[in-house]
């Protein structure tokens, strides 16, 4: 396998432009591309196949174009075949799936995962310690707060009346809050904290703070303190951070 | 940057096989693999990790497999990892998000946009000014006319009794249809021209033109001119081409 | 094109590992990348871009990892920019579209298709002749038996309560089954023998053998053999083995 030494590691075929900066005992994989005014904090890696600064629009458009800085962390895992454009801002301890897109002007906090072939589309906040898994879409203009679940196939929408220019409204996800598979988001709803979104539910208003809401449209079911363990191996399923803590600052030492 | 004169520009590692044309001030990115008999238009961008001419099933199959040639236009943007298979057609000014896979014997029109992960599974005609957003899903023999907005995640349906050989029958999608995020389109059915799906729809029945459906099964809600902006910040916003301009052959000058 | 001749043909640029063992008559794509201990069978076509033996996320942490043997069997075609983790293990004549992700201690028999940018999420066991079109999720500790169909954007579930580590039960789907595009399988449910679940249908019991389900949540509507073929080319479109044959063993000689 590659080594893992104190110094970077660069693999085969990689490609790097101009002013890029490069911390200590980072892994570049093979046929990476790092673009102009890419940052990287150290002991991170990077797989294979990745693109880091991709370039925005107006690269196409404008001769003067300069590549916005990308901002990568320490100690993050990315993982084959994303692609991270230019001008977007990474905490430490990201881990990436394989083939995520993440486009500009994003900002995410420290200790996110970010699940194989998610796409974020830009200009989005995301907190602390959130973790999306495969093939999730957040829209532009969302607003994702800290230890934030969002499960695979699930979409954030920003546009009330699509196409439009002028009605655009990211939603807003509050702490805690777990979105399961396959649920939709329209523009502008707020999930309130701690709530939990069924699985396929289509959200079309506001969610109150600590509720189950459920279906299409959904509807609220009741607190999440009132939902039971299906298979009897947890006294309380909700709020989850009271039994889960793998990965989070209220980890138990074991 | 990559330079951009007048001349044709490759990346590094590109593999270019026999009998391909690439017309002037064109942009081929690193690692690009190019097969037989495909044909580029000037003033063309491909992204690097590109595939472009990938070949049909029969080549795994038959000897004396032949590939049928790729066609892409002008002025395109075909942005990094994205497949086009050998026999399709592309009109001018294509842009595509990344990872886009496109199969055999599709043709599409000029001014087209179809946005990363997109899928589109072959001996599909799509119009003029078509505008798919992420990860949209196309089913073969679909028909897509001009100046149709399809949103992430929504599915269009080949076949009513899966899986089959003989009932297979492509959705048609009329001029100015937008479907919205999840939507999924049943075998055979037709959308009328300037309709609304609503997202998360299942539409199992021919939509009238200038409706709004919505649900699942989706129903007809009324009008699409009677539905009202929820922001106030748009008067009427359906017929959606009364208000927006942008990138349209009725575009406004400023 | 590539040449297939009876030797093992390399593309450009391909980076192997250490104790890779590979077959005769096998072609590697340009780019692709082979960590240790993978092996491949005789007469099996891997496209460009592929990534082989991907190690596990004991790789980032532990000095000492060892990456356990990914085996890829005979005849099979991997198309451009798979992913197979190590610690899996492919029947003969696996066939896949591009940017498949399958991760590790999976399980895959014979015949089996997988489709664009599926998603396997590892300790899988899939059976003999399974078909899965693009984008289809399967989460971890799901059991595919023979046969069965899964079509686009279908979302297999294990976790009753996310996020939860105690609580976790992968789905059983049985024998010639079909799940429809966009259809969610919640944790621990077994999908009956022959049956056939609808499109974006939310699945939240068991399903008897022989049924057709459908809805949010999904409902029985009846036995499958009472379902009319909708335009007539069909006598009985199920059970879908009695009519459809294409590259099965019970396929009809010509």
């Amino acid at each position: 396998m590659a080594s893992r030494n104190d110094e970077t590691t660069f693999g085969e075929n990689v490609h790097i432009y101009g002013n890029v900066k490069i911390g200590h005992n980072v892994t570049i994989g093979d046929s990476c591309i790092i673009y102009d005014n890419v940052i990287i904090g150290n002991d991170t890696f990077i797989g294979p196949f990745c693109i880091l600064g991709e370039p925005l629009k107006d690269y196409y458009i404008n001769k003067n174009y300069s590549n916005p800085p990308l901002y990568i962390g320490n100690n993050s895992i990315i993982r084959s075949g994303c692609i991270l454009y230019a001008g977007s801002e990474f905490g430490d301890y990201l881990e990436t799936g394989h083939r995520v897109t993440i486009r500009e002007h994003s900002k995410i906090g420290i200790h996110c995962r970010i699940g194989t072939l998610s796409d974020i589309q830009g200009y989005v906040i995301i907190g602390d310690y959130c973790r999306f898994h495969s093939n999730v879409h957040i829209c532009q203009k969302a607003i994702i707060k800290n230890y934030v679940w969002i499960f695979p196939y699930v979409i954030l929408t920003n546009d009330p009346h699509p196409p439009s220019d002028t009605c655009i409204q990211g939603p807003e996800i509050e702490e805690f809050a777990v979105i399961c598979s396959g649920a939709v988001i329209m523009p502008g709803v707020r999930v309130g904290a701690n709530s939990l979104i069924g699985a396929k539910s289509l959200v079309t208003k506001n969610v109150p703070d600590n509720v189950f809401v459920l279906g299409m449209p959904a509807k609220i079911i009741g607190p999440i303190t009132d939902i039971k363990c299906k298979n009897g191996r947890l006294s309380q399923p909700y709020p989850w951070r009271l039994h889960y803590d793998k990965g989070y600052p209220w980890q138990k030492q074991e």
